[in-house]
Order: C-alpha cells, then sequence, then structure tokens
C-alpha cells in the first residue's frame, strides 16, 4: 500500500496538524465546516520528510498523487491547469505543524504562462488584473523558487512607472505591464541563466520542491532554535485553487482577528484594501480600510463575516487570526489560526471567554504563557514613538529605564540622593555595587550572562538590566562610554530595555504597568487550580510588601547579606572581619544587632502570618572587603611614591588580612554553615536578631513566622551542631523575655552531597529548600560567573547543551539530584520542601519541580505571578 | 539471671577479646594450654559500661562477683587477701579490646599495708624484698589511682639514696625502704589531703574503678580519636596473683619477642633482668641483658622460655611480645600478644612464615599494613644519629631530604644545575613552580595541607614534602627563613622528613631503601590473591620505568600539562594563549606538536605493552601566564616610573589577557573539555602527537596501547564532539603512514552529573576513569585548595568529617556517585573503569572501590605496592 502523500480539504480535519501543518489542517475543518474555502489539497509533512530521505527527490508516487489531486480539484472547479482558453490557477504556500514566520510563505497565481495568460483575460474579460497577475506570479516565482533577488524586479517596476508617469502599481496600463513582464522574465534569465518556466507542470513542481527545501533555509533554522522546535518535522505544503481580490471594485481582501489582539476588547479587529491582492495589505503601499469600514463597502459581505468569524471562534474556541479574500462580491476563507495575542489581551480574553462560558478556567489558564506576563509586570518603552538604538546586550531584568549615565555605585547612589535618575553602567557588577544598583534606574554591563551578578541582583529588585552589551566601551577614569558610535558622559541620557536587550540614545517615553482585575481573577484561579505553592524571594520589607501584593504565600528566601552592605554596616562588618579575637568580633556584632533586629522586625512584620524563611550569611566574608588586586596596587603606589607611613602600615595589614582570606575558588571555599561553624558568634547573632524581633512582633500581637536557614550544609553533622547553637540562643530570649518564641531551623539542600544524603539530614530539618543555582554549579563543575562570560553560550549555540541549565533546570541530573532528596527526606518525615534558586521563577523548570514533589518554589516578586500561573498550568499538565 | 561480670582466665579464651580486653583473652588462652600462667581473673569490658551507663558506681552484683572470684584464687593458692601472716597480693591491670598505649597499665603488689607487708616479710624471710614492694605500691597507686604527681615520689626517693649514700633503688637497705614508705604515705597525704588507704578491699575497689575512669582520660581520647577506636567498648580489668621477679637473684622479669621486630630475623630478641619487677626492665636505670644472656644464666628456666615461646607462636601462627617473670626459679607468663613490627620485618615475618608452613599465603597478606610499606620506598633518616628538630609539618610526601634553602623555584633550578642540593622553601607552590620542585631535593611549604599542590606534585614525583609548617616564617625578599629559634638563609642546610613532618637542623644521616626479595615475593602473592588492578599515575619516562619497577600494570593517568610548564615549551604556550587568531594559535601548537611526540614516544616506550591512559590538557589556560596581580603591579610600578613606553604597552597587553582568562572559580570554569570545544586545534595537536608516536614505536616492532582520554565531561555531547575530532586526526595519521594506528577514546567521570550520565556517556566511551579529587570538590562543595588552609581540620577536629575526605574517599555519597557510575556504565557495555584520584592509593578507599567493582586504581608510583597489597587485603576481606 503506497503511502497517502495528499490529502484533499475535504479529506482532512483540524487535529492533523502534524501530517498537513497547521494551515492545511485549519482549511481542511473549514472547509468540513461548511465554510467558503477555495478547492485544494494539502501535500503532507511525510512527503517533505521522505524528499529530504531520498535526497531530495520527489518520488514518482508524489508526483502522480499531486496530479490526482489537481484533477479532482480541476473537475470540481470546471477548469483546467494550463488550459489556454480558462485556465486554472493555484496558490502554493507552505504550512508547518508550528507556525514559522521565517520560511517562505506563499506563490500566487501559479499556472500563467503567455499562453494561459491571453485564456485568462479572454476569461475574465480584464487584461490589466490577468496580466498584473502573471507579472506578480513572475516576480513571486523568481524571487522566492528561483532565488532572484527581489531588488531587480523592484528596479524594473520603478522604471516601467517612471516611463509611463504613474507612482501606483494598480496604475501601469496594458502596454506596461506586458513590457514588465518581458523585462521579468528577461531579469529572470539575466540572473539565473535559465529561462522563466512556462509549463504550468513545471512551475507546480518546483514550487513544491521550493517550499520542501525552504524547510533548511537558514531564517527558518535560526527560528527552528531559537523556538525548539524539532527539524525532524517537515513542512506541509497547501495548493489551493486562486480566488482574486483583484478583479475589481467588488473584489478584495483582508485579514481580521475576532478580537482585539492588543488589549483583547470583543470587536472584530483587521483590515481590508478592496480591489487588491493579499500582499498589497501588508505591503503598505496603500492603507488599507479598518474592518468596520467593510459594513459600508460591502454591507453583505460584512454581515457574512462577522458569521463567519463568529463560527471559527465558536468552533475553535478562541480567537482567529484569519485571511478572507472577496472575488466578485463572493466571500472565500483562505486561512484561520489562533490569534497571536499580547500578555494584556491574552489574559482579559481568556477571562472573559470563562465568563461568556465558551471555555473552562482550566482552559483559560493554558491559554497564556506565564513568561509574557512579564510584559505586565514592568514599566515599559512606548513602541509608537521613535527612538534610536545603538547597542543590544541580553535582556536580563525586563523593564525599561532612562536615566543619566553613573560611572560607579558610590556616584549613582549620591547623585540619585540628590535627585538625579541615573543608569548604572559598569563592566560588570560585584556585590560592593548593591547600593548603586538600589539608586539607579536599571544597570547596564558590558560583560556578564543572563545569570551574572549584576542580573541576578537586578532581577531579584525588579530593576530593568541589560547586560553583556559586548560594544559598550567604558572608561570609566575618563567618565565616557563609546556605544553605537556615540561617546557620551555623565550628562548623557541613555534608556535601556530590559526586556529586549536595547540600549537607546536618550530618554524614551514609558508606559507604567496597571494591574487589572482580569489579571487578578485570572491569578485567582491558578491558584485554585495549582498544587505547587509560590514563595518569593526577598530581603527587604519593600519586596516583602510586592512580595504579597504579586500573591506570593511566604519568603521562600530571606538573604541576609545584602544587608550587611548598607554604607552604615559594612564600616562595622569589614571591622568585624578584621579582629583578631572572639572578643573584638563580638564588639562589632554587637553593634551588627542591632541593626539586624530592625532589618527582621520590617521583614516579619510586612510577612505577618506567612512562613518567612531567612537564610543566615552565606558569601565568603572576604565579599565585604576590598578587591585583593586594588589593595595591592594602592600600597605599591604608597611605598613607590612614599607614602604617610601609616597609611601604608594599615594598607599592609588590610593585604595581609584581604590575602588570607582569599580563595582560590570561592564558591566552594570558606562560606554558608562553615563560616557558621568557624565563627558560631556570626550565626548566633543572626538567630539572636531573629528571635528579638519575633518577640517584638508577637508583643504587638502580631503572629510572624520566622524559619531560621543553614546554608551549604553537606553533611547532618553541621546541621545538628549549628543547631544546638540557636535552639541555645532561643532558650535565653526565651528565658530574658518569658515569651515562648518559635525557633525553627532548616537547611538548605545546594550540593550533591546534601541532596544524596537528605534522609540523614531530614532528622535535624524542620524543613529544606534547594538553592539550585549552586547545585547547578557543583553538579555540572560550572562556575556561574565564569561559564556565562567563556564557554555557556558556546555550548548552547553548538548543541551541547539544549538549555542554560541556570535558566532551565537540568532534569537529567540536578533534577535527579532534587529529585533523590524529595523522596528520601519524605520517606523520613512530612517536611516541606522547596526551591529557591533562579528555577523557582522558570515555568518549564516550576512544571518539573512540581512532578516531582515539590511542595513550593521561591522566586524573585516580579515573577511571583509567573510562578503562579506556570504552577496552574503544571497541575493540569501532569493530570493529563 | 544476673550478668556474668567477671572470668575466671580458666573461663576464658582468646577469642574473647571485645568482653575480656586483648590481655584478659590471651591470658585466658595461655592458661587454658596449660601455660604457667598464675591465678587471676578478669572484670568484662561490659562491667565497665554498665559502670559508666550507671554513673561510675560499680554495682553490688560486681563487687559480688569480683570477691567471689577472689576467694576462688586464694583457694587455689592456699593465701588469703589482706592475710596479716602471708598475704595474697594481685597486680590491677587494663586491658583494653583494642591496645591502648594512653591508658593507665598496671598496679602491682596491690594488698600490702602495714600489717600485711610484716606479713610477707614473715613468709619470704625477705623484709628489703618486701618493703621494696611495698613502697613500689604506693608510689604506683598514689601516681595512678590517686592522682598525685609522680615527681613527688622521685624526689623522695632521691632523698633518702642520698641519705643512704647509693645511687641504684635495689641497694636501699631496709631502714631507708621503712623511711620512705612512711615518707611516701605523708605524700599522699599532703598532696590529696587523704590517708592511703590500708584497707586492701578498698585499695582493689579504687584501683578497679581507677582503670576504669582511665578509659576517658585525655591521652585515651586523643588515641582513640587518633586510631578511630570507638568509645562506646569500654576497657576490661584484670586482677592476677602477683609473682615476683625482685625475691632474689632467682628470681628476674623480662619481655621478649618470638622474632625481631626490627629485620624479622627468625631468633628470640628480648631483654631481662635478674632480681627486678617489670618496670625497672623499661626504666633505663639497670640497663637489662639481652634474652640470649639468659641461657647462661639460668640454663634450664631458658629452656622451658624457649619452648614457650615456641608453643605461642605456633599457637597464635604470629610473632609474639611476652612478658614473662621468674619467681624463684620458676617460669610464669603474665602478658603475651601480636608483636608490632617494622614493615621490613613484617615482610619478611609473612614470608618466612608461609614457607614455614605456619601461615597461608592469604593469612600472610593479611599481616602487613600497607601504609606501612612506604617506609620501605623511600630514602629515609638514620634515626640512630642525634638530630635537632626545629619544626614541624604536615608528613606530606614520604622519604627525606637534605639540602641547601633555595627561596624560588627558578632559584632552585639554576643552582641544581651548579651542582648544589636545594630545599625548595616557599610559602606554598603554584603550578608554576613544577621545575624548582623536580629541581630540589624535597619541598618545604608554610602552608597548604596533606593534599595542596606542593604535597600533590611531590607526591607524584616520590619527591619528599613536608608543608602546611606553621611556625616557619619565610621572608623570601630578604632571603631568610625562621623555624624554632633558628634564622637561617641560603647557605644553611636543612634536613626534612617526609614521613613524619620533621625538619631538622643540618645534614642528617641517610638510609637508602632496598627492595628484599622477600618484599618481591611478597607483593607477587598480593597480585595472585587481588582483583582489582593497579596502575600508576606517570607523567615522565622516567616516573613510567619506575612505576613498572613497582609492579603497576600500566598507567592509569598521564597527565599532559606538565609537559608544558619545561622552560622550552612554556613561552611557546604562553604566546598560543596570547593569540587571536586560530592561525597564530596553530603555528605555536605545530611547535608543540614536536615536543609532545617525544613525550609520548618516551612514555609509551616505557609502558610497551600496558594500557597507558593519556588526558588531553586540562588546567585552566591562565595556569599557564603569570598571576593577575603580579602583572598588576608591575604596570602600576611601570607607570608611576615613568618606564619604558614599549615595556608599558606589553605589560597592558598582558595585563588585558591575564585578566580576560581570569575566573572566579577557576576549578569550576574554562578547563578540562570545555578548553577541548572551544579550542578544538589544541586537542587535535595532542591527539596527533600520541598517534604519531605510537606510529614510531610500531614501526619500531613495540606494542604501544594508548588510551586518550578526554577530562571533565559533563554530558555525552561533549565527549561525542570531541571524539568525531579526534578520530578525523587519527584518519589523517593512517592515511598518512599507512599504519592502522589505534585511536582509543575514553573519558574521565570526575563531575557528579557525569557520574549520574555514564550510563549514557558509556555510548561513546571506550574506558572510563573517575577523579575522585574533584568528584570530592564538586559533591561536597569543597574547594581543596581552600578547604584544607580553612575549614577543613576544623572539621576533622570536631568530629564534624570522620575523615579528610580527599585523603579517605568519602562513602556515602562519593562513593555513592561512583557506585551509580560502574553500575549504569556496566550496565550498558563491558567497559574499564578505574578510580585515578589521590583515594587510588588510600587503602581504605581501594577497599571501597573493589567492593563496588571498579576494575583498578591509579596512583603515584611510590603508592603501587601499597595499593597493591590494599588490593590483596581487600580481596580477602570482601571475600569473607
Amino acid at each position: 500500500m503506497d503511502k497517502k502523500y495528499t490529502y484533499l480539504f475535504s479529506e482532512g480535519n483540524g487535529s492533523m496538524k502534524m501530517l498537513l501543518g497547521g494551515k492545511g489542517a485549519n482549511l481542511a475543518e473549514m472547509t468540513n465546516i461548511n465554510l467558503p474555502v477555495p478547492y485544494g489539497f494539502t501535500i503532507t509533512t511525510e512527503a517533505c520528510r521522505d524528499y529530504f530521505k531520498a535526497g531530495k527527490v520527489l518520488s514518482d508516487e508524489m508526483e502522480k498523487q499531486i496530479w490526482d489531486n489537481l484533477a479532482k480539484v480541476e473537475e470540481k472547479m470546471g477548469r483546467k491547469f494550463g488550459d489556454k482558453n480558462n485556465p486554472l490557477l493555484v496558490s502554493v504556500r507552505s504550512g508547518a505543524p508550528i507556525s514559522m514566520p521565517g520560511m517562505m510563505d506563499t506563490i500566487l497565481n501559479l499556472g500563467l504562462n503567455d499562453e494561459t495568460v491571453e485564456g485568462l483575460i479572454k476569461a475574465t474579460g480584464n487584461p490589466r488584473f490577468a496580466l498584473d497577475s502573471y507579472r506578480r506570479f513572475i516576480q513571486m516565482f523568481g524571487d522566492v523558487v528561483m532565488g532572484v533577488e527581489h531588488y531587480n524586479f523592484e528596479l524594473a517596476i520603478e522604471s516601467v512607472k517612471q516611463r509611463q508617469g504613474v507612482t501606483i502599481d494598480k496604475d501601469l496600463n496594458e502596454e506596461s505591464l506586458r513590457s514588465l513582464i518581458e523585462e521579468y522574465k528577461q531579469i529572470v534569465l539575466r540572473e539565473k541563466g535559465e529561462q522563466f518556466p512556462s509549463d504550468p507542470k513545471i512551475q507546480l513542481m518546483k514550487a513544491v520542491e521550493a517550499v520542501f527545501s525552504s524547510w533548511y533555509n537558514p531564517r527558518a533554522d535560526v527560528y527552528r532554535k531559537m523556538n525548539k522546535i524539532s527539524e525532524e518535522i517537515g513542512t506541509a505544503v497547501n495548493v489551493q485553487c486562486m480566488v482574486f481580490g483583484n478583479m475589481g471594485d467588488d473584489s478584495g481582501t483582508g485579514v481580521a482577528f475576532t478580537r482585539n489582539p492588543a488589549n483583547g476588547d470583543k470587536h472584530l479587529y483587521g483590515e481590508y484594501l478592496m480591489n487588491a491582492q493579499g500582499e498589497d495589505v501588508v505591503a503598505g503601499i496603500r492603507t488599507p480600510n479598518p474592518i468596520s469600514h467593510l459594513e459600508k463597502d460591502a454591507p453583505k459581505i460584512y454581515k457574512q463575516f462577522k458569521d463567519v468569524c463568529q463560527i471559527l471562534e465558536n468552533h475553535y474556541k478562541d480567537v482567529q487570526d484569519i485571511e478572507f479574500t472577496i472575488q466578485s462580491g463572493k466571500l472565500f476563507m483562505l486561512q484561520t489560526r489562533t490569534g497571536k495575542r499580547t500578555a494584556a489581551a491574552a489574559v482579559k480574553i481568556a477571562v472573559d471567554m470563562v465568563n461568556e462560558g465558551i471555555i473552562t478556567k482550566e482552559d483559560a489558564i493554558m491559554r497564556v504563557d506565564p513568561a509574557s506576563l512579564d510584559q505586565l509586570l514592568h514599566r515599559h518603552i512606548d513602541e509608537s514613538k521613535e527612538m534610536e538604538v545603538i547597542g543590544k546586550g541580553l535582556p536580563a531584568s525586563p523593564g525599561a529605564a532612562c536615566g543619566k549615565i553613573a560611572f560607579d555605585a558610590y556616584e549613582a547612589h549620591v547623585r540619585a540622593e540628590n535627585g538625579e535618575k541615573v543608569i548604572l553602567v559598569r563592566t560588570e557588577t560585584t556585590p560592593d555595587d548593591i547600593q548603586g544598583v538600589i539608586a539607579s534606574q536599571g544597570v547596564l554591563t558590558s560583560r556578564g550572562g543572563m545569570t551574572s551578578h549584576a542580573a541576578v541582583v537586578a532581577r531579584g529588585m525588579g530593576r530593568c538590566c541589560v547586560c553583556g552589551c559586548e560594544s559598550l566601551k567604558i572608561d570609566a577614569a575618563n567618565k565616557k562610554i563609546t556605544l553605537g558610535g556615540h561617546t557620551m558622559g555623565e550628562n548623557d541620557v541613555i534608556s535601556i530595555d530590559g526586556s529586549t536587550g536595547r540600549v537607546i540614545l536618550g530618554e524614551v517615553n514609558m508606559i507604567d504597568p496597571v494591574l487589572s482585575d482580569d489579571f487578578k481573577t485570572f491569578l485567582d484561579w491558578a491558584d485554585e487550580i495549582a498544587r505547587i505553592k509560590v514563595k518569593a524571594n526577598a530581603d527587604t520589607p519593600a519586596d516583602a510588601e510586592k512580595s504579597r501584593k504579586f500573591g506570593a504565600t511566604g519568603i521562600g528566601l530571606c538573604r541576609t547579606e545584602h544587608m550587611f552592605m548598607a554604607s552604615d554596616r559594612l564600616p562595622i562588618i569589614q571591622k568585624m572581619i578584621m579582629s583578631d579575637t572572639l572578643e573584638e568580633r563580638e564588639a562589632e556584632l554587637a553593634k551588627l544587632l542591632v541593626f539586624q533586629e530592625d532589618d527582621f522586625y520590617g521583614i516579619l512584620k510586612a510577612m505577618d502570618g506567612c512562613e518567612t524563611t531567612i537564610r543566615l550569611l552565606d558569601p565568603p566574608l572576604h565579599e565585604f572587603l576590598p578587591d585583593l588586586e586594588e589593595v595591592s596596587i594602592n600600597l605599591n603606589t604608597l611605598k613607590i611614591t612614599n607614602g604617610d607611613p601609616k597609611k601604608i602600615e594599615e594598607t599592609e595589614t588590610l593585604l595581609a588580612k584581604v590575602r588570607s582570606l582569599h580563595e582560590s575558588n570561592p564558591m566552594m571555599g570558606l562560606r554558608g554553615c562553615r563560616l557558621g561553624v568557624k565563627f558560631p558568634e556570626i550565626y548566633n547573632m543572626q538567630v539572636r536578631a531573629i528571635l528579638n524581633a519575633t518577640v517584638r512582633l508577637m508583643k504587638e500581637g502580631l503572629h510572624p513566622i520566622p524559619e531560621i536557614e543553614i546554608p551549604l550544609v553537606m553533611d547532618i553533622s553541621e546541621l545538628s551542631y549549628l543547631k544546638k547553637n540557636a535552639l541555645a540562643v532561643a532558650e535565653d530570649v526565651r528565658r530574658e523575655t518569658g515569651i515562648d518564641v518559635p525557633c525553627i531551623i532548616g537547611s538548605m539542600l545546594e550540593l550533591p552531597r546534601a541532596c544524596l544524603l537528605a534522609d540523614e539530614i531530614a532528622e535535624e530539618a524542620e524543613f529544606f529548600t534547594f538553592g539550585t543555582n549552586d547545585l547547578t554549579q557543583t553538579t555540572f563543575g560550572f562556575s556561574r560567573d565564569d561559564a556565562e562570560g567563556t564557554f555557556l553560550a558556546y555550548y548552547t549555540n553548538e548543541k551541547l547543551l539544549s538549555d542554560n541549565p541556570f535558566a532551565v533546570v537540568d532534569r537529567k541530573a540536578v533534577g535527579k539530584l532534587v529529585e533523590l532528596a524529595v523522596k528520601g527526606a519524605k520517606s523520613k518525615k512530612e517536611i516541606s520542601m522547596g526551591v529557591c534558586g533562579e528555577h523557582g521563577g522558570n515555568p518549564e523548570s516550576i512544571e518539573f519541580f512540581d512532578s516531582i514533589g515539590v511542595d513550593f518554589v521561591s522566586c524573585s516578586p516580579f515573577r511571583v505571578p509567573i510562578a503562579r500561573l506556570a504552577a496552574a498550568q503544571s497541575y493540569i499538565k501532569n493530570k493529563k
């Protein structure tokens, strides 16, 4: 039995997208529900795959099936393909299972040549129409099938228009068109060394092969890679009877959405042109009319079209994006597909459709891409205004910002305090820059990837950030940057768009986000459906409040290190680190205690009644001290220039301390709970601060729920040791205050060993979270800071890795370790386990974590709505 | 039913060590085979445990059983404990299941007081003996049971001797002894505020309690920690009838080994003293006689003793360490235990005993501690000469060395070339120092642990090394070191002992190792028994030869990075790294190819017929460039001092390159196969060099078996990618030479992800080795360089970790990952899998790897014999 390579539209249906492509399946579906679709058939994606398997050969069987089907169409239409008197013309259009804008699309009017065009003239009595169709065909076929550069045809048509003295294509007269056709044919011969094929059969076969081959054109490759579409699939080809919108003033063509794709309003939304073919609408030479005008131009057709739209929306239960043509007063549907829409429209349409009874809440939840919600949560650029893009980096943290250029964190801080809006522009940022990041409108760096320090910090606080803008040259010493041929200084304004990575000259117009009631309704539905909960990573009362506003059920990760970076604290912690004795350290820690207690008071108050996981100090101590190289150079300078001896001595002491704390691989050095083990007094101070704050709030009648988290454990021994210390502090607080303050201790699992031994460690832990950033680093042996700057992009480009594992959790190994830990710990006791890495805000990762029984994810406040939606979608997908 | 807390010697046997302790079990065993053992009984370790459980209380039941047993002894002896006429005296001695030299040992003559001593005088007619026994008892009991400082008694006896005008204890007359006894009692009263207990029953109970309590004395704690003995076990107590070696000239006491414990010769080996009690032999006041003299002093006793020794050796099938006493011409055995011996003796005795038919080869293999073989493989210090130890560091790489102090690698290199013997003394070493390590006799560092760079490199080349000598102050600028109060310069000689960590002033006398025939026989037996094979880590032809000499069956790891460090190559690789284009890099690589081909030719020739695993370049490229801080300071100096503009420009270029290669966590950065992916030309050159060398050797009729290893893979994609490149190079070589050169490609598993995915990766690999050093780093999140310098010692001291995981493989997590990988990969195909980290030479780790089916371990050449023995022992243990 031979394979069935072709399907008449009447033979297919809407569910056959993998075989017939999206366009073909929908044409079949419309045919089946008796909508006016011109006859035609689809050549399957299987034919495409077999074509490539055979070494780009159309098999005899394929050709036979094509001609058989064409014969059926001829019969229906009562016209013959290639007939010199009344020729059947066809369109040939690609249609992949997944829409791919990068691919070749359409050849219209196929079947015309010097003889059949005369037949068309006879049959229609409209020589201008026929000749115009012919020249369009040569132009399209020459361009898409034969590869003649488009501008050749443009030059020719321009010169003919000049000769005739007209400016619009449709004003060309018969003579001009005839000479243009000859000229076009000459162009093809000149450019490609072969005659334009006059045989319609050859035209059709070449067109089909060209569509197949377009599957591997470079734009399609790029698109597939970007959208992770398998190259195995192949494309289908639709061969369809031509209908003509350019047959006169009772003809026309247009496109329309059943609802407004920009804001979701329930009105037809689209454009049309009378006496035109498809490409005229989009080419922008004539301005098309809004679809509502059609009511005046052709009231009957408009009503019919509105009905068809309603039928299609009801049938597909979603907004449709429709192409239609009117030929001599008769409406034809050429395409329908799900309408692409903005996030705002998606949410509104989903909510409306539930309220209209068209879809269920679960359907609604599945209709919105979680990542797209990002658009709704940040200020964004008003794209309707003109702007000069001068560079492009990585879209590291969404939103947009404008400001003057600040060259370092301190400067940014000072200028911001004086009311200036600044953009912090750095080669890369360090934890020292935190105040600068806070003070500035946004951050632009020339180095570092999507998860570089600047990116992570900026995302964490919802600050917009563009990083890794490699063409940006920064001359911080002279306070100059150069980008896109512009050299700018501290008083020049730039704008950055963290959603696209664009850097723009001057100030752009910005639009504020407004969260609609629909948005809230929609996310409430998501919460009803989801199993996995969503918490937020928040380090300040402001972030905590934002988290609650965005629907977080708690704080999954409150980092305490940023609290030490404030200008009133850094000197204290530095002095603490420089201390040689326990007594000296404790004296400084006593000062920090006062600050920390207020920090925790504020956060716990904002999170009243919600679990708030506070991680004790995690980074290596040298992060709080100046950079080794910098201090070393300072000392060198001081010595060479015979500087102040006292200053030299101080710098020598500092250098010695910085050097003694310097580590080869600080990520795996003296940090996390190792600090707590070596300097118990630091953690004791933090525990004391948390519990003091808790007591204060309890006295005020509030219900703080602090959870104290020990980071970076690799063995139960560490947790036991540090838990004992913490419980002793709690006992002290209880005795001193008479209040039975809760002291809940848990641990962060972020090392392979901790995951493998989670069942053991669970004995001492009251909760667990996974630090999947660090777990990814150790499982892969990838230092994030280094990998993203050097080889990681290379790995994803060369497909050595399908994703950046810091963006999307690696299920095979990192995920495996998380799964082992969840199974291990939960086999021992009921224990809450969440994920707090960057992955906590990534929908793909959330789906995985949900499937293995993780209890919650925690992400930056601005990603909370995304995670809530992803959590609900995950539940629905996993249920299926 | 009451617990049985006491066993008469006649009730126990030699297998009851856990209950009776080693000493008690052996006394029982000797009693059972009818050797002359004074009557007595053992109080069990269970009694000790219950004593502590009850809060340090001897239960009534215990006391009852003690008195019941003592009554039986009295009956046998026909004398009564505390009898004023002919009192029974006993010794009370501790005896733990595992010999613990740190514990309290012995109280003799218990049962004496002012009355019973008179009975003893009457019964023996020997007042001097009786009084001497009494004063010894007070001294021992006062010291060990009552805690009176020993020197109090020493001062008293010295003053009595002066008063009487004698110098030796045994010359004290009756009067002096009587006054000494009074003085001793006063000392006890003065120091402890209580009377010396005169009631023998109280004496016995206090002595038993003191022995129990000694289980937790600080020395015992330290010893247990050091030897990993559980503190749960407890100690037994032996109460035994006194026999007296000090009853006159037909009495005596001694200790002897059944064979020479220093060299293994089959002769009685020991010492004795006539008319003396036990402690006199070891106290060194009188010089004891060699045991052979006993033949003259007491021929009958000597013959009897020789027979008893033979009986014991045959009975225990091992060398015995025996205590005996002769009382009035009658021989008594007081203790027998397995004799401790040197490694050389252990090997000889084991081989002899197999040849004598006493033990099997498997027994022989179990008799020698693998770690002890180290003593036999390195030059060592002649301990018989005096020397001044001025410092102590970690015994990082065994052997000993003397030389003048060299302060940097280059200096060491130059001075060595001029024929000087130098010790490289550095704060710590870096890969740059490799030439200096090669050129010097040994390495001494003030920082870094047992697996610091210096230690690893030194062990790798069998160079002696002491590291982490913290009291060592190095002033490299002024070429001075200070240690142990001595300040020394470049012309001063020091010696270091890498087996003990000692640093010695001046030159010591050294002894060369001679590997005996017994040693070879012994290790051949080990090879016959072992399942897991032993290969060596070797980077040079000399090391390869040494490996074969020591019995390695192949090279499991040949690192190629050291080859680039030689002075004729470093400039080339630096230029390669500094290149901006592929062409420039390839030009430099072409030069390196010539060197590399010769490197591999030499190694493969030395390993003819043996598998030789060559790992492609692994470390990050910046290791070949100068240090960032150093270059940065150089530039700063040049600029401030208005240096040569050309030099400034050069340094700026260098700095830019060094900075661009600088990484936050180089251990997890652009290294290993990531280099190969980013710069395929580097690996291609190395593969070409390996295959060229192979072809040359094949043409010479040899049988090289190179295995090409891709380091640090985390996914099969990397291996596929790089294997394709390598196979293409092989194809080129085959085409060019017409020789079917083998190209075997495998991979190093050293990341958690690689272990978890070993089953997948196995599809592309022809062999695997585990890099357990890096695997330990990533699994624990421990940077070895940093951890050993900062927190690791703290962790092991505080028992947060039982072992340094870089020395002994962590079975729970690292071992688990290795096991998962072995199971995964071997479920897919037959594939050789070995371990090449430091653990490959650690007996405990070898046993683990053997148990999970690893095929071979690979270690530094000097550890190969140790590993061979450990492998055989592992097989025997795992069989049981």
